[in-house]
């Protein structure tokens, strides 16, 4: 906890910073190395240390990267080199209504973001799906991946792993099991490309996201190939994972939760609430999103999921880089005889209520929020509930934009028509 | 500015929470829309009031998201619906030494994540840079692009577009830059898809990341298309801009910048500090880099450039939900005579020194660490420093994740020589 | 011209195998090699030597390869190792009316192929264009590339030598123009990975294919890029081309043609020739061609372009390899007022009338059924009429399987109701 | 079998003429149909009757088309309104040495191919490659797949799908395999987009290549589901097969015969006879191969691998437009103590040594050559050795490419030096 944003214990801050400017001095003495300040210091003062000093190299100010709310020792494993935290605006939207496989209710949906207009934009979706009875939500896969590479001699070899890996998965599940309390082996798929072996394992890692329990429990089942065959690790990832990188096989095959979440919209709401017709959002989204995505060579079929994935994930501790994969999604949009019918389906959502950001002081407001921090009963409930409700925040934002097209595309038909 | 994690002032402070409560019990009445307080109290109260909403509907504190350093006032330009903000560990790695097209000399780099190891293993790098003389960095393609889809009638119309589309480039020019002092329009590229028409509009916003600048121009440009032709506006966006989405097209053709890093690590400093070869290195890239990477059907041919891209963007204010863009990078490692060449290429980085988050106060700060804050001089530098100190930050990510995978395969390789 | 399935000309032929049985005695015997005989002996002679041996290495008999109709010298451009033909069955569908560009009338479409059922299928979906009134086909971009890769010392010399490419293109089409009567240099972009420069040289190369004609330009502009940059080339090809691998370059950008038909077909031929509606050939489209290849992260958005193209590339002399390219096509569908709007978009469509495998004689008569043999007038006119040919026998294919699928939809639909 | 290059019985052949001129003018009339003239004569007659109107309508002459060498009735699988046949230029390279999982010992491989060099420099891979002791090869995975999509009601009934099909492999695999005596179906894996239920089904076709196995087999399965849920066939093919499409899923999962052929090449066989090293290979491959095809989005990391597919395709009755898949492939080079390491893997090669087009004469003689016609035993085991065999060839055109691009490369860089 900073005091820099308070007036108060006047003597005790100048006692601080004199402490402080002494440990700087001692780092550009070269006695303390910056980034070991955690060993000399408290959490707390090794931060004002360290802001001192890029204040000095940099000529910046760092007041307000100073003022965060915490212990700085509580975001330990967090980071390291900390100077105190970045402030992004965090707001609501909703509560929409989500019927949900894990979650079920009402939900205020809690985001941050430095994009003006998205709540916005994503709070007008929830009101026309409330207005619709609610969206409905469901986790259909599950499973998060590791992919180590292996060396081998030649195809003979190759060949001969692959078979291995068939015939003695039981083996590898209790290695790979050994080492984690929560974790389950579910899949070993070989793919052998040349001399390299590749070899995707996907385990359901509960409320976790999961990446480091995968890799550890990798890392074990990766020494029983080793040991038992001629093999030799080379990554203990190989990219066939994928983590953090746009790739087919997430968006094919997923990766953490595919999620879906749809929502039927009668045709009076649709025209009331949103300015247009079942008929031109689902012209736009097949223009847009199906054959635009289509010609662009993307893995992304939809409108803007990213924006509602990425404020969604900040606001609730999760990986802001794996928003990369959270944007695998397809959005439908058709005409049926109620009104309109659309969807979200993001094939790759990592996300976790347990570990990684999600114990940090705001984050973990923001799960409770949605009443998912920590482990969820069964084990993964509390996951994929939030992987629920972050698919029907999308789902919100999916229409809201693309009636948003629908409704000025169709004033400028109206226009035209008018000439 | 929210009092809420101090304790003086009582008497203000019971104050104003009574003239939240009554705010809040306005609202349970329906009397003012949750997301209408701004017009009925400073922005401040209005925060401190949803977030009374939020946690008697959720049974959530939010003290740590009401404990923001800054009037709430400032970052209504960034979000709606604001209950606080969200607190993102941050620190720095380097200084490293950047030699760049318009970054030049000894940057700390500002970055904010809630992966532990992640500055300390990007710190790492940087060192070895450093130690190598420092990294060079070059922009090498700038422009931010926005592709309107229209509907025509037949091919014939189709083609008649893209012909015409190519005899009116001034004309649409003209209209474009009309609506900014700073953008330019650079191109204008069309693709016929039946009967839809996608133009591909692509700007030089100089240090504005340029999506809004962008939107406006290609409207009224637009509006020219629809005047001088028969085609018909469906979408402003027509998912062949990408934004926000993974696409081939932005890895193919970039968007934003295109910014490569590169660095010659001399043979001695890659066995002393890296503790591993040039060649496994290399090694190591090719295979799970290059040919993981293509196993996997990824645009993304690096180990986890995006980790870099999302801390460095969520430090200085850049948009989250294009760290999807980001992660468009190709990671290369050879063995020269002098040791190990290593270099990455980022297609689609899209970055702003003004606009959107830069202004927002530990935002700001985060520039300013870089001394990138505001426009650049001449125009558009700032933003291509920026781009090139994130590119050094992915390369020196980049060594130490690949060197550490190294050292642990040379460690293997060794014991089971041994054996 | 073989004799082998005749019965005339007894001594002849008795002597043409005691003289084949003596050369392939000699290459039995090491005296000439395998792929030499023409050195020795005439172009058939030198086949049926061909014959002779692999008879005897491998047991099989090559009576029918052996029995083509024309002088096997006529296939020296186009074969080594040369043992006789393979014969793919061959017909027409049609005729079809096609309003193209370049192409005007009624025709025959010639293909070739193994796979039954194919052409009654294009057959069925070229009788109701016609019964539509036609079809519409235009090319909408024209333009063969060939990408070498260089290397240079680091990313400095790489943006130097895009810069430079930039300010000498016509250094550069001067020195690919020479080299050629035809083809002109249109444009050259520079793409840089690390130490890595790929240049897309794009030529108009009229009614050829112009895969030759690209590349040998190129070889002659890249000497001027040698000679006057520090940059070396490693590679007259770099992938960047792409030739004959899938590529969303050439989705994007468009390779050869990029060609697109189309046609506007009454609900009441809808109904009555393909017994299914309008809408549901949309919605068919829209679940299998677009959702569904989306799902697959797929480059062709179609149902089976690819057979089209690959019958009507054997039936005409195009190169098969291209068939890879050529299925990197969209096929839209839509409900109008006045019925069903279909189109199919092919982005990267290689056709030649000249060169290659056109001027073979089952081949030229290929050609010949479509009136393009040849160069057109004005040069270019024959290569986009026979890709206007093409793409409408392609939406024929689209038309013919959706429907079916349609009508077979419809019917289950109508049991489903009945139940 | 037709006469029209022989000049013998010129009475039979006149009294042909004026037969088939009377069926011409009976089609002209109307009272036959273009494609039902098998249902009034012989189909050699048909064939010449088309031909003769053909000719009319278009002033070509087919006499070359009209020459095929056998019965037009043997065809009538494989093709409809047939008039005649297409001659490819077909020749043989090898000898060459496969240590295959199923194929063993020295083989000619058969191509038919238009483009002049192809087979030469092949036949020089084929060289290198026994001077070093042959190639290796082995199929790594084997499936073939068909993928319906459904409709379903909302994502409820859609998870509710997915569930239901992993609970009833069972039932589906007796349904699929009572329609089959071969063919077993391995695997059925559900995708959910929206309300779209795509079942990805993945058979063993023994030795046929499958697609029309898979087809009918899936389509009884089909029946099943229907009947058994809620859910609505829409297509039995949804495009997540993906048949004859560029997909990623083929790429990254495979389709009918994943096959790896490699070779590992003595330093002094590259010297000698390749003209150039190792290194320059291997760096070659790196930039081109790897790098390159990354920057184009590409789902094929190699140099020419698609025309030995094509070529070997056609000479062996396979179906041309599923070279789109047959480009899927990854080549590597590296540099070993020994000399050059070099593979292919092809990820989704699909061949059968039954059915299709390989029962046609010229075909079933090219797979005579190879001695892989007709079923294997066991089953699968031609299938298996017809994959190696085009893995080898496709290997053999890699290495020689590479070496010819590196051996001008090399004497470039030594022109360069010499200055």
């Amino acid at each position: 906890m900073t005091d820099s944003n308070t007036d108060t214990d006047t003597d005790t801050e100048v006692e601080a910073e004199a402490a402080a400017e002494a440990l700087a001095e001692r780092v550009r003495a070269g006695e303390i190395r910056f980034h070991a300040l955690e060993e000399h210091t408290d959490a707390d003062t090794a931060t004002s240390v360290r802001r001192l000093l890029v204040e000095e190299q940099s000529g910046a100010s760092l007041d307000h990267v100073g003022a965060y709310s915490f212990d700085a020792a509580d975001a330990d494993a967090n980071i390291e080199n900390m100077t105190g935290t970045v402030q992004i605006p965090a707001g609501v939207v909703g509560p929409v209504s989500v019927d949900g496989g894990a979650a079920a209710g009402e939900y205020y949906l809690p985001m941050a973001t430095t994009e003006g207009a998205l709540l916005a934009s994503v709070n007008r979706g929830c009101s026309v799906i409330d207005r619709a009875g609610g969206a409905i939500a469901r986790v259909t896969a599950t499973g998060m991946t590791r992919a180590p590479v292996f060396r081998v001699e030649s195809v003979v070899e190759g060949e001969a792993l692959a078979s291995w890996v068939r015939d003695n998965g039981a083996k590898l599940k209790e290695a790979a099991e050994e080492t984690t309390s929560h974790g389950e082996l579910d899949a070993v798929k070989p793919y052998v490309v040349g001399d390299n072996v590749f070899l995707r394992f996907r385990y359901d890692t509960k409320d976790a996201m999961g990446m480091n329990m995968a890799t550890i429990a990798t890392q074990a089942a990766c020494e029983v190939v080793e040991r038992e065959t001629p093999a030799s690790l080379v990554a203990l990832s190989g990219n066939l994972c994928t983590d953090k990188k746009p790739a087919a096989i997430n968006a094919v095959e997923g990766r953490g939760r595919s999620v879906t979440a749809d929502v039927l919209i009668p045709r009076d709401v649709v025209e009331a609430r949103l300015h247009t017709t079942p008929e031109a959002v689902a012209e736009i989204n097949t223009r847009k999103n199906l054959v635009g995505s289509a010609k662009a060579g993307s893995f992304g079929f939809n409108a803007h999921v990213a924006n509602v994935v990425a404020a969604m994930f900040l606001a609730t501790g999760q990986d802001a880089a794996q928003v990369v994969e959270g944007a695998n999604a397809i959005t439908t949009a058709e005409v049926r005889e109620e009104g309109l019918y659309a969807s979200v389906s993001l094939a790759s959502l990592e996300v976790g209520t347990v570990g990684g950001g999600t114990k940090l002081p705001t984050q973990a407001e923001g799960l409770d929020v949605l009443g998912v921090r920590g482990g969820g009963d069964p084990p993964g409930a509390n996951a994929d509930a939030l992987a629920e409700c972050i698919a029907v925040g999308a789902l919100a934002g999916e229409l809201s934009l693309l009636s948003a097209l629908a409704s000025r595309h169709l004033s400028s038909a109206h226009e035209s028509l008018g000439r």
